[in-house]
């Protein structure tokens, strides 16, 4: 059996039992009863997810995955295609919006080469993954082989359980990749089914002229390739990017080590619809973080019946929207370990 | 002069030419322009306020006030009267939500006594600034004098002042006082002019009957008490509390101090109302933190013309949403400081 398949079969359903356990923790808190809304909703998924009751304080690390996009010569950025390469250093000096907001939370940052066009050298925090320099247009047929969909989601599995295995129990996601959002909207429409206009946006910040272009490629897109929604490796191996495909199999690989995984924009939902139409149950270890600007994140929130936790609209990706979520998170977290009960405190309970 | 009117007057709006200076010092950051949304807004905002265009990272308080409300006679909360000062002393042991919260955030927690009902010792942490042992019945009158509410906001401008000198440079605000969300509620309809019924919510957890008789509760205040939405400070003794009259001069202080005020819920903004409606330039140092449950926040908040940055159906109050918020303000100014620029890191900028 692969790697793919056996993860597949690992995952199993977070543990109802646990999260009613960690509601009548709450409840016994020096507050009126569920008063603390959807930071109590996150505590009791996150327990129910490590199946405990009482999970330890979350270890957090982030991971970036970068790649690179043949579509990208349509001219559907406002960004040249050595961006990508420029912002990975960027990301391994430490001068990104992800660096900081990453210390801030106190995660760890990973950074994976699935398939950056240009030569990166080995350094600290950076993980060689690449399956090759960057995909083929999806605008011309398919952007990689499906063997190669594979490589890249088990290089995501596998990270994801040497993480786990370190130690760590909150995943964040993160991307870079110029023209990568084209990848995702297209994604997003094989998958849902609903208009290319409706999931396309701006991007990093192109102009009219560009965003008709964007949406005529992925139109083009879907006419060349055919996608087929029962198909979801089929159809990320013909519109995804490596980085994609290795959020998919990090994701997949959190969900079968029972560590929940935190989303960040438009490129990582589109990553986990393809995990979650790859395996159903991996959906039950997803948060989301917040809400894009992108018009393809809402829909893809809404078929993975998620909920963003704060809404600042951003649109910038590398895990950025995750990692302040990390912050929300573990207040929930502390919150379950920290605050007194009615009966330590001499508090009188309405049982309100 | 009075202390009241003299904070009112020496209010000035923050400086739009720094919050400019700002902008162009994150649009020199490696990232498309304004990708950061409402983080970058967040980071003009605090340095316009400030009067500075690098912020240092702030420093900061939440203070809590408590009082109790005569109205509480009327059956309007599901709570007993004694829970304030029980959850006085819970936030001094540190067992409460807004202790584990404010910890978190590294903020220093300042609990007031601006009323309640029951005697309360000294102790670290807590100032007592009790104006009486709660309010009268706003349903029956004046729940206190006009010397009275302006006692309790100068009360709440000398801590801002205090805090502010001993180098606090973002304050959040947060509040106890069981049947508080009557009188939050008799002060919104009062002030915006919208009935009652809309604006009522079930604050801790009141059934459909507690919720009738606060509807019916609030719609007597307004008939007994006659508030003019032209005169706030006499609106403010009519309907509101010690701790709502100590927020509202808690933010005149801080606005005067150009501290820019998180607010938390409902509580906290009908003392912003009534803050902004005795000197419009406060508006300027105000954030909104989160949106609540609570019927009445909504309109106040769109009163005030703030948006909330996350979204989590809180209904606590104790400043918890607020001390939520600082994560992401105090994100908002390290973005400023730590991101490296589109030359230090040889990124290529496109403009967009």
């Amino acid at each position: 059996m692969t790697l793919l398949d056996e993860t597949r079969q690992r995952i199993v359903p977070p543990d109802a039992a646990v999260a009613a356990a960690t509601q009548r923790l709450l409840d016994g808190k020096t507050k009126p009863r569920r008063s603390l809304g959807r930071l109590e909703e996150i505590a009791c998924r996150i327990a129910a997810m490590r199946g405990r009751p009482l999970p330890p304080p979350p270890v957090g690390a982030i991971v970036v995955m970068a790649a690179d996009h043949g579509v990208a010569a349509e001219g559907v950025s406002a960004y040249p295609q050595e961006v990508t390469r420029q912002m990975v250093l960027n990301f391994v000096r430490g001068g990104a919006a992800i660096n900081v907001l990453a210390r801030r939370a106190g995660a760890r940052l990973v950074v994976v080469d699935m398939g950056v066009a240009g030569e990166l050298e080995p350094a600290p925090g950076l993980l060689l993954r690449r399956i090759a320099a960057g995909t083929r247009s999806l605008a011309s047929g398919p952007a990689m082989s499906r063997a190669d969909a594979v490589r890249a989601i088990e290089a995501g599995v596998a990270i994801a359980r040497d993480l786990a295995r370190a130690g760590v129990t909150l995943l964040g996601t993160g991307e870079m990749g110029i023209a990568n959002t084209t990848a995702a909207s297209a994604l997003a429409a094989a998958l849902t089914g609903r208009p290319v206009a409706e999931l396309t946006g701006r991007g990093t910040g192109v102009d009219d002229a560009a965003l008709r272009r964007k949406v005529a490629v992925i139109e083009r897109a879907l006419i060349v390739n055919r996608p087929d929604a029962a198909d979801p490796l089929g159809t990320l191996a013909q519109l995804g990017g490596f980085e994609i495909a290795g959020l998919a199999g990090l994701i997949l690989g959190a969900a079968a080590e029972r560590v929940p995984v935190v989303l960040d924009g438009v490129i990582t939902a589109a990553a986990a619809l393809v995990a979650v139409r790859l395996a159903p149950r991996a959906a039950g270890y997803l948060l989301a973080a917040h809400r894009s600007v992108e018009p393809a994140h809402a829909p893809l929130l809404a078929a993975l019946e998620l909920e963003p936790l704060v809404d600042l609209a951003l649109r910038l990706g590398e895990g950025t929207g995750a990692a302040l979520a990390f912050g929300l998170i573990e207040a929930a977290i502390a919150l379950l370990h920290e605050m007194a009960s009615f009966a330590d405190a001499g508090v009188a309970d309405s049982g309100a």
